[in-house]
């Protein structure tokens, strides 16, 4: 077996210096509302970065955080990585951004990097996840197609077969089964990826390091192109009931909260990602040929964008 | 082994008449909104009646719903019954009422018939599930009292042991591990209970009468009491910010939740027990010695009421 290299130390560099650069990207956006920094730490657990803004211009509630985490992995977890070993590292960048206007999407990034280890304590396995996906209230075809094309480009700097992969990856993972419908428009997701002969540990950083930059660039001239669209009160309140579907997908499927509540992390950063105000009606109706529709019709057929 | 008797036709009934009684109690109490009445058939699953009431003057939106499903049991549920048997059939009646008032507690209610049959058709395991509990944004002392006495008198009818075992498994049950907090004040849930020496199917019907009974009885006096309470703007945020910990149980860790959407219930009467509206704030402050304060304390060190 090939020695495992461990890109922990240039990981952990790449994630630390994106979250400041794109703290700097948003508040530059928002233009009033300024990041709450707080570092924290658990014993036996780790240490991480939360980066909050709320009640912004532009972003009512959003979080940039980083999180390096590691020890005895809980037997939950061994179970459903199917491995023996016994002691994990993990960190990784996440970001949920809710911006006010219903015009405007919701974004969420993670990238992230784990190791496991053996009982002498060498790196015994090793891999790469990560993935950008957009949750638009209404369609706006142009921005959709950015975004994806963006993402496709950042994918193309390290393998031509990735973005069509990642991104049927990503309609299936950010999927509410109970409500047969995708989160929002997708974008890419992967997860398990190992450096081999066609890509390298290297090739790997540089992916998080392309679709972090993709981000700041499609985010940044989506967010300018549709903040200062004026929105009614039945737009509002629609936005509000969408983004309860956004907290079923995660409180009920997403892997990542659960690995978070199951390794006893902290949960007021875990739990960062859910929008601020959110509304559940029963039956609430979605009249046909109107725009709300054309976005539930979306969620029900992804779409290639790209 | 002992035949099984078969109560599924007088729980039926029973549940189908409180649906009633419960719908008009309600609509007495609240004085203007009345309830809309939805009943539905999914093939291969069964029916039900969804009775739910919006926007009224004391109820912000709530529902008392009946189910009657079988049919073949899901593989993931067959898993976790621990059980070979193919075919079932459930019933049950279930409430959720959020008040708009934070001074009027929520009030959660579901009691439930459960059969399992061999290849032949006959019943070869039922049981009985049940509880009721009281989530308070504020505490009143005279109603929790009050709200628990009534359970205690009705599991007496029944069974002396019941409320003290009964009243540690609701908030053993209720709790939400990755706050390490209690849903709400608790009151009594069971689960798996069979027709015995001592207690005969009848007795658990009994019971679950008994409990309906005290469900009308109390909460009726708690809502009189307490719906004509001024509350403030910020008793109102708090309120908010606590519906998010419903919501957050109902999502993580309720199992009759998840029972439904991995049966393919229908996903809006599942779903009517999310509070109308809901905010999540990031790192929300409690300040030391409010009632807020009381609030939580009492949710981290469940209390024996009576």
């Amino acid at each position: 077996m090939a020695t495992i290299i461990s890109v922990k130390k240039e990981f952990t560099e790449l994630i630390k210096n994106y979250q400041n650069k794109i703290i700097a990207e948003l508040e530059r956006l928002d233009g009033k509302a300024l990041f709450q920094i707080e570092p924290w730490e658990k014993e036996d657990l780790g240490n991480g970065l939360t980066a909050v803004i709320q009640q912004g211009n532009i972003f009512e509630k959003g979080g940039v955080n980083t999180s390096f985490v590691g020890g005895k992995l809980p037997p939950a977890l061994q179970q459903s990585f199917n491995v023996a070993h016994e002691n994990y590292f993990a960190c990784g960048i996440s970001c949920v951004i809710h911006p006010y206007n219903p015009h405007c999407p919701t974004i969420h990034f993670n990238y992230r990097y784990f190791e496991l280890y053996d009982h002498n304590g060498a790196v015994a396995d090793a891999w790469f996840g990560g993935g950008t996906d957009l949750t638009p209230y209404y369609i706006y075809t142009d921005d959709a197609v950015h975004f994806h094309e963006s993402l496709q480009q950042a994918c193309n700097q390290v393998n031509s077969n990735f973005y069509t992969t990642f991104k049927k990856n990503c309609d299936q993972y950010f999927h509410n089964t109970h409500r047969g419908e995708t989160r929002g428009i997708g974008g890419i997701f992967y997860d398990y990826q190992r450096a081999n002969s066609q890509t390298s540990a290297n090739d790997f950083m540089r992916l998080a390091e392309r679709c972090l930059q993709a981000f700041i660039q499609a985010y940044s001239a989506i967010i300018t192109r549709r903040c200062t669209t004026a929105f009614t009160d039945s737009e509002k309140y629609f936005h509000l009931i969408r983004r309860g579907r956004y907290v079923e997908f995660n409180l009920i499927h997403d892997r990542g909260t659960l690995f978070g509540l199951k390794t006893g992390g902290r949960i007021e950063s875990i739990l960062m990602s859910l929008p601020p105000e959110v509304r559940w009606d029963y039956n609430y109706p979605i009249h046909e040929n109107s725009r709300e529709a054309e976005l539930v019709h979306v969620l029900k057929h992804p779409k290639d964008w790209v």
